[in-house]
This record gives structure tokens, C-alpha cells and sequence, in this order.
């Protein structure tokens, strides 16, 4: 009998018939023994719908703590959806929202960040025979705010829940079979993998392959929780991530992920001394702006050109947050472009081979398609294209690597 | 400088622009230098929305935690609506749930009483400067469940704001300019009344006028909170209800009310013996059925007949629960009809008056109405009558008694 963390996403629980199919789903794992806990997020839509409301309404200004009590009804009503669904099937179950299971959090609302969740009322939910059913997303601080994590929040709440309770597997129950080599919309010869590691996934996730956000595979990582990322209405395994592949003969390369919704920001001219980089970057940050890449290059005449990334949707704020600093740093021009792609090989196979970037770059000029930013770790090359070659660039790439 | 509590109902906050409308209400309120505490109801319309879904999924089976965790969401979102648009304009304001404030209740999901509201957080929220915007409907028990009041909550949880925090009113801000003599819609002469006794608002409200549930002005009474029913967008005085009516000259009447959704339970030839009425009535207060006009006649040859009214909604459950009961106490029949309406003469006037009654009666005789219950307290005398008498017997009265 094991303990089992499923986390449903919006699609899965997209309106009545599905969030009956996903309680049908639930009584299968039942009827095996297993002991559940399920994670919910909003019903498909609904976060973007309330967002909108509280938009239309807070025309001018930013109220992130009354945002995140707006957004969080939403999984507080599939929690509550999907409770009854079960019961009416005859399954004890109970809806469990963040602060009464309590999930700790700090005070960064519509971003916050788990310090610590208890497990003493899961466990009596899970005693008393009950299917606790969590509300994802979602937490409360220690001044009985309600906070949301953000983005991905709901895989970070399921895995969260499965390393405090010890659970022997966290699933993330999705729209898609696993993992695969490139985005299928984009790549017919795309193949599901059976396993990925930790760090691989980690890369990919965070590179936009959008299946899960990097916290939660960042966290099943540092907590060792066995991850499978499986679809909720087809059957078959899916991708389970783990610590180490089993297969010893590892591939170069596992996968390629690419990301649109970013946008590239320049100074140029910026005097080369101690502490500029942080001068630049310390206001975004501030601001909870996300940075992706970086890159500077090494400057000529004590003046240096500095480059990074962002989401595209914080592309406005983070020039109106750079234009008076430029001024004040004497920084020669602020420019930037919306029409950018990434696009990322990953594999930890890359560690031990060399020429692995010169075969990307290869591929990629092969094709005419210029780069105009490379960032590199250990088991990724990231390039930045314009958006238009993203899709020539992941196919050549994928097939290039014979993936 | 007062402290006021308001409550907004649904219509009220029915959108965006409403929700910025009764925002610059309470900005009034702010610049004449009162203090408020506001409660808000759901978004008119969202209640039921909640309900429809909740009720697809639960399809043979009632889950009232599930169902109270689902449409307490619906409070969440105006609430942190009314908040936004309060900031946008430059007031500080917060949202704050029942179980935020704490208002802590039994744990009779869907019916839930409050027992205690705790002030603290409150004060601490005023004393800061802030507007708390109080999610009316709801509480939490002490479990940490959520609960929910049932109808009429909203106004319930703005009284019982107002007496703990010893409020100089309470204001219940709605769609209607105050309590009329007869419902407008059915008789044209009707007219608003500047004051009314809490009495005779108790008899008026519970016996359908709509205005006010009966729960908030029987608590409004018990703790003297002054509560003033009033438009939310036009302006106006409304009706203030007092412990006792300025004016000595007291009208022998002051308005009729009358109640649609009900229906008629009779149980015929049952043995006349101590104890059968509490046997009768037992699992239908059971099972949280509410129960109305109860009336039983003295019997002949040992039985008697006993009749009473409930919700329309209630109506197949009771006769469902009445059919066993029946059969075991060996009653003769068990009939009931939903085409009724009850009618009813409300004032304080009445006490010292002989002869309402007779004028009542007559009145309706000469309009050919039959009377099939009648039910009678100190200041109020109802009738059940056939439904499609009822506008003609509500306007006959209203002429008669000259309101």
C-alpha cells in the first residue's frame, strides 16, 4: 500500500463531466490500496477569468494581497467540486484548503514562497479513512493571510505535500503523456521519454517545455520525491523523474525545449567597474521582475554592453524600472526586442562530451538562422533566435541530435 | 464620528461597475468622518451559479461541508473586489473572511449559528485605518471548517458585526428604498415607512417581505443595534427600525406582508394524545426542514388533524420523511398542496385593538377568498389562502385598513 501525491491541473477538472472522470480515476487508485492525497488546481479558466474582473477593477494600481484572495476561490471551488464528486461516488473525501492543512508561507504575495507545512491534520484526514483534497496554489503567512505561490504553484504545493509527508511517489496528472524529446505541436518526430533526471528536467522546465514549473522539480529534487508526470485520461506510465538515470549508456542530448514569451533587454555603454551588474539587476529584482539570461561581454574603453532576459509580459515594467537608473549610471543606450525565442538542447549526457555546442551552432548557421545570445550550465546550451526561426531551429536541432 | 457597519447584497455588487459605484458610496461616508466596517454578500448571481454546479456533481446525495466550502468562495471574490476598487480610489481597505475575523459557529453546515465573533483583528484593522471588508454568510467552526448561515446570512453577520463591535448602526444597504406598507410590486398605493418597531419588522420579515431575514432582525433587536434598511444607489433616509416608535400615535396597522414559497403539509386522523405533535415534528426539525404556521384543531373521537406549512423547497423531503411516521402512528392520511400563499396584517397598533381580526376576515370574505389556515401572535394575524388570491387578497387589505 503505498501513498500516493496526485496533483489534477485546470484541464483535468475543466467542468462537471471532468472532474467526475478524475474522480473515477481516483476510486481505480482506491480500489488498489493506496492511500491518496490529491492536489487541485482551478478549473480551467477560471484564475484567468477572475484575474480579468480583478483587473477591470484595480485600473491603475496593484493589490497583490487582495489578488491572491480573489484567484484563490478558484481551487478552493474544484477542491470542494471534486470532494463532493468522490462522496457521491461513495469515497470519504474532504476538501483541505492551504490554512487548514496549513501550508506556511512567506508574506510575497502572488508569489510566495513555502516555509513549512504541518501535517498533523492531513494525517488525522488520512487516518479517518478521508482523501484529503488540497487546495494547490496556494498558502497562508503567519499573519493569517491568504498568499498564492504563483506561477507552476500547484506542482510546487503537490510536491511540497509529498516530501513532508513522506509520500512514495507525487504524480502530476496532466494533458500531455510525459516528457517528450521537443514540444510534439512542433516536431513530428517528438518521443515521450520513460525517465529524465532531476537536472535535466529541471532545465527543461525552466527553458519552457511547460509540462512542469522548474520550483516543483526543483523541490521533488532537493526532497528526493519520485516524480511522474502522467496524462489524467489516457493511460500509460508517463515520465518518471528521477535521481539517476537506470540506463547507464546516456544519450547526449534528451531533449530540446524552447520559450516565446520572453523578451530581451540591452545597455550598452555601461561604464566596466565593481558592482554595476548588481546596480542593473538590484531594482528588477526588487520589483519581482524574473531574470532569465545574462550575459555581458568583456568591455573595451572601461565601457561594457550588458544583456538579459525576461517574460515578455514584464518587458514594459523593466524598461520603466532601467530608464532613470540608465540616466544615473551614465549608461550610453537602452534598447530591447519583444520578437525573441530560446531555444535549449539538454542532456547530462553533454557533461562528459566536448563539441556538443559547436554541432548546435553548426546546425543552427547551417540553416542561416543568426544567434544572438548563448548562455551555458553544465548540461544545457540556451540560444537566443529571433521568434520566427524557433520553429526551423527545434526541428534541425532534434533531428541533428537524432533524438 | 461614528462607526457604522454596511452591508451590500448582491445586486449591489452584481458587477465592475456597481463594485465601483458602492465604492464611491463609502468614500462619501469616509470624507464625512465615519468609521465603517463593510460586509459584503456574492456577487449576485454567483450563489446559485455555485449551487447549479455543486448539484450536478452531487447528484443523489447532499454534502453541506462541500456545499458550504464551494459558495463560501463566492463571498471571497467580492469581497476582494470591494477592497481593490476602495484602493484604487485611495482608501485603505482589506479584505477580511470569518475566518480571518473569526466568527466562529456551530457546525450545522449550510444553517450554521453564530456563537461568537471575536473583535480583535477587527479593531487592530480600524485602529490601523483600514476599511475591513467582512465576507457576510459565512463562518468557521471550531474545527476550522467553514460554514455557511443560509439565507439571509449576509444580513445576520452585519448585525452581529454591529452589536460586537457596538456599532452606532447598521446599515443594509439594498436594492429597495426601505420597508413599504405592502410589497410595491402588488399594490401601487404602498408606501415607505420612515421607522418600524423591531417587532413588528420580525413579523413583517419572516413572513416573506424580503427586505430583511428575520435571523438579522430578531439579533438586531436582542442587542438594540439600530438597523437601518436603505438603497444602495438611490439616495434617501430608508427605514430606520427602532425598540420603540417615536411617534405615540400608533397606526393599527402598519403593512402587510406575504410569503409565495410555501406549501401545506396536513396530517389527517391522528390519535389526539400528548406528545404526537413533537413525534410529527421531530425528524422534519431533524432534518433542518423549517418549519411555519403550525395548526391543529381541537379533535373528536380521539383524533385530530394537524397541519403546517414549510419552504416549497422543503416539500417532497417532508412528505418523504412524514410517510414511515405516518403508517407507525397509524394516521388516517397524509396530504399537502403547494399552490398556496400566506397573507398577514402586521402592528404594534393591534394589541389594544379588539376586532382586526373580524375586519380582516370580512374583508376577505367579501372578496370570495376562502381561508384555509389562520395563525395569530400579539401584533399579527395570518392567513393561508389559495395563491391565486393572493395579489387580490394583499390589495384588498392594504384599501381596507387605509395604509
Amino acid at each position: 500500500m503505498s501513498l500516493i501525491v496526485q496533483k489534477y491541473g485546470g484541464t483535468s477538472l475543466g467542468d462537471v463531466e471532468r472532474i467526475q472522470a478524475v474522480a473515477a480515476r481516483i476510486e481505480g487508485y482506491c480500489k488498489q490500496g493506496h492511500r491518496l492525497v490529491v492536489v487541485v488546481s482551478a478549473m480551467s479558466g477560471e484564475t484567468n477569468r477572475l484575474v480579468s474582473i480583478g483587473r477591470q477593477i484595480s485600473v491603475s494600481g496593484h493589490y497583490p494581497r487582495e489578488m491572491d484572495v480573489l484567484t484563490a476561490s478558484g481551487e478552493q471551488v474544484s477542491a470542494a467540486l471534486l470532494a463532493m464528486a468522490l462522496q457521491q461516488r461513495g469515497i470519504k473525501a474532504k476538501s483541505m484548503l492551504a490554512d487548514q492543512v496549513k501550508v506556511l508561507t512567506d508574506s510575497v504575495f502572488g508569489k510566495a514562497r513555502i516555509q513549512k507545512i504541518e501535517t498533523q491534520s492531513l494525517m488525522a484526514a488520512l487516518d479517518g479513512g478521508y482523501i484529503p483534497i488540497v487546495t494547490g496554489y496556494q498558502g497562508v503567512d503567519e499573519h493569517h493571510n491568504i498568499t498564492t505561490l504563483g506561477r507552476g504553484g500547484s506542482d510546487t504545493s503537490a510536491v511540497a505535500l509529498a516530501a513532508v509527508l513522506g509520500a512514495d511517489e507525487c504524480e502530476i496528472c496532466t494533458d500531455v503523456d510525459g516528457v517528450y524529446t521537443a514540444d510534439p505541436r512542433l516536431v513530428d518526430a517528438a518521443r515521450r521519454l520513460d525517465e529524465i533526471t532531476f537536472e535535466e528536467m529541471l532545465e527543461l522546465a525552466s527553458l519552457g517545455s511547460k509540462v512542469l514549473h522548474p520550483r516543483s522539480v526543483e523541490f521533488a529534487g532537493r526532497y528526493k520525491v519520485p516524480l511522474r508526470v502522467l496524462s489524467t485520461f489516457n493511460k500509460g506510465p508517463g515520465t518518471l523523474i528521477t535521481v539517476e538515470r537506470e540506463n547507464m549508456e546516456q544519450p547526449l542530448i534528451s531533449g530540446i525545449a524552447h520559450a516565446r514569451d520572453e523578451a530581451k533587454v540591452t545597455v550598452t555603454g555601461v561604464p566596466d567597474i565593481p558592482g554595476i551588474a548588481s546596480k542593473i539587476l538590484g531594482p528588477i529584482s526588487a520589483a519581482n521582475v524574473e531574470v532569465d539570461m545574462i550575459v555581458q561581454n568583456t568591455g573595451a574603453d572601461g565601457l561594457t554592453d550588458f544583456t538579459f532576459t525576461v517574460k515578455r509580459e514584464d518587458f514594459d515594467r523593466t524598461l520603466a524600472l532601467l530608464k532613470p537608473l540608465c540616466e544615473e549610471i551614465g549608461a550610453a543606450n537602452l534598447a530591447g526586442d519583444k520578437e525573441i525565442a530560446k531555444v535549449s538542447i539538454v542532456g547530462v549526457g553533454m557533461r562528459s562530451h566536448a563539441g556538443v555546442a559547436t554541432k548546435m551552432f553548426d546546425c543552427l548557421a547551417s540553416e542561416n538562422i543568426n544567434i544572438q545570445m548563448i548562455s551555458t550550465s553544465e548540461i544545457k546550451i540556451s540560444v537566443v533566435v529571433a521568434e520566427k526561426y524557433l520553429e526551423l531551429a527545434v526541428r534541425s536541432l532534434h533531428s541533428e541530435f537524432g533524438l
